[in-house]
């Protein structure tokens, strides 16, 4: 990524951060509950003290989803600076489904600091992450004040409703496989679509709908933001299991350790399955999935060479993101937006520093 | 309650369910998600099987919220079907609080029945709540298909976010309080204004809004529901101490057994603080409450006088409801709307059956 498109990301970064943190102040200044939220968004320490803006940035995330949707705006032909509340209510669902998943699965850390469950315990992480549910409408409902009309701020609220649906239904599904053998890669696909893509097809629908009413045009939006989405989970899953700790912010294996259904592990368990030589393999795997053994089950992985057919896929779902905004070369969108969003997407799915 | 004001509130009961249902139904049919939420309104069984009408009435509770919103909107003069979205909008938060609540509070029990987490686990239940907080948006938005205008609709949605950010807060509080002894009745106030009146004000403001842009009216429907739901939660909080366990739901002594800072534990700690006697009351109280002591804490509230006190703040709050409909009758609100509206305030802070 050259300086120009990092400063101009890094500039959206900063304005979605913003918008998060004037939707935060609104609310009463001496309740502990948004003090929890402003720790989990990297602002404050555990001790609610603020943190130097380097150490914010590692535990805050880089505002991805958030980014997306100000440059798919830009993309549109639109000015970002309306897109800003739409953008920060895409990273306020990111991260209050963030809390709820890290109670869901029991994880102790998140970022490389300790999650909110584990600091204030269940009740009041369950009820934090409620709470910031509702600031993403608190958020959306913004829109009206940077001169978007009722009937799109509508369409915007709906459109990250029905994300937060599929990611609910996409999540329930994952927390009913852990003990699940049958499982197919069409399976995870149709999971991964709900709980990952369709909050970034989202993203990138609602920051091109602030600035376009082109139905073709915003197809084109929503279907790359679908593509990028399952590109970045399938490359989260592969550092999932083959990642540096440093990389991750999860110990080495953790998915592993967790009995996730994680892509490569469907994949070997659907090859194992169907092989149909003798023996099957798949009683082998499974025994080494049961009882966490992981060293047993990276063998299983390079054997059913699941590995490659990760990387074909984060390929695949990165090639079909990019054609769409290659489409949108057509629809008189500008250069600059259309290049951010590939740098970004580039960047992202690379996971470069 | 007469028949005829019976059976009008029955059937708006029946168009709140019937609506939370058509809501449901737009959903994926297999999704094991919506049958865990199914059992939670008393539709389903725990094996998924459907419930006899009088038995869904008992485990689903009585809809009160969404049948304020209904008869708020007649009594503004407005035809309750254009309300019914907002009616089940209003049901889904109170039935999300709910789930979460549950949770939070590690009740096993909720209406004569096993809670959700209790029957699917902690990780299902968080997010089949936070599954349900997505509905609130989805019913809302179903409002402009009663030809509801877009304004109206986003400042019923604004409406519902804001009540559902005070229900948050409240809750954040009330969890905090579990190891508090220095709290007053208006600590108590403050917290029941977030955790309950936030969503009987909104349910009736919002039905009204659907009816009328007078603002002089909303005002007094707001504040009737504000003033009805205080009444409600201390009537509530009487009935955690005092009342028979086939009226509640709850064992005997559940309010006391979990340490709540119910309204009359609140009175009880404020009155023994403030004595100013020697020796003071409070450390014997506070010494019942540690240990759970049932029988010591019901002395010392009848010591304290503040059964006495809780009817009195219950009635004080329900003539101020009251008051706000008999100012309605200025706004040329029609009859029939204001005496149902005050028939089922009667009734829910009197539980009659």
């Amino acid at each position: 990524m050259d300086a120009a498109t990092r400063s101009r990301i890094e500039t959206r970064m900063q304005w979605v951060e913003d918008e998060m943190e004037a939707v935060l102040a609104s609310r009463p200044a001496d309740a502990v509950l948004y003090s929890m939220q402003r720790y989990h968004l990297g602002w404050l320490s555990d001790a609610f003290e603020p943190l130097p803006v380097e150490l914010a940035r590692r535990y805050g995330g880089k505002k991805l989803r958030g980014v997306l949707c100000l440059l798919a705006c830009e993309a549109a032909g639109g000015d970002p600076a309306a897109a800003v509340p739409a953008a920060a209510a895409v990273e306020f669902i990111h991260n209050f489904s963030l809390i709820h998943d890290d109670i869901e699965d029991e994880d102790p850390e998140r970022r490389h600091r300790p999650t909110v469950w584990r600091l204030w315990g269940v009740p009041q992480a369950v009820n934090a992450g409620s709470n910031m549910q509702v600031l993403v409408n608190e958020a959306a409902l913004r829109l009206s004040d940077r001169g978007v009309s009722d009937d799109r701020a509508l369409s915007v609220i709906a459109r990250l409703t029905r994300a937060m649906l599929a990611m609910t239904e996409g999540q329930a599904l994952d927390l009913g496989w852990q003990d699940r053998w049958d499982l197919s890669v069409e399976h995870y696909l149709g999971m991964a679509a709900g709980k990952t893509a369709a909050l970034t097809e989202a993203a990138a629908w609602c920051g091109a709908a602030v600035a376009t009413a082109d139905a073709t045009a915003l197809d084109h939006f929503a279907r790359f933001g679908q593509a990028f989405g399952l590109a970045f989970q399938a490359r989260d899953d592969y550092l999932g299991i083959w990642g540096r700790s440093e990389q991750t912010g999860k110990p080495v294996g953790a998915d592993i350790q967790h009995g996730k259904r994680s892509l490569p592990i469907v994949h070997a368990l659907e090859k194992s399955a169907r092989q149909g030589q003798e023996p099957s393999r798949l009683p082998a795997l499974r025994a080494c999935l049961e009882t966490r053994d992981v060293e047993g089950v990276l063998a299983a992985l390079e054997e059913a060479g699941s590995r490659p057919f990760v990387e074909q896929i984060v390929a695949r779902y990165t090639a079909e993101a990019l054609s769409h905004l290659d489409a949108l070369a057509d629809h008189r969108a500008p250069d600059t937006g259309r290049s951010d969003l590939r740098a970004i997407a580039a960047y992202a799915l690379g996971r470069e520093e």
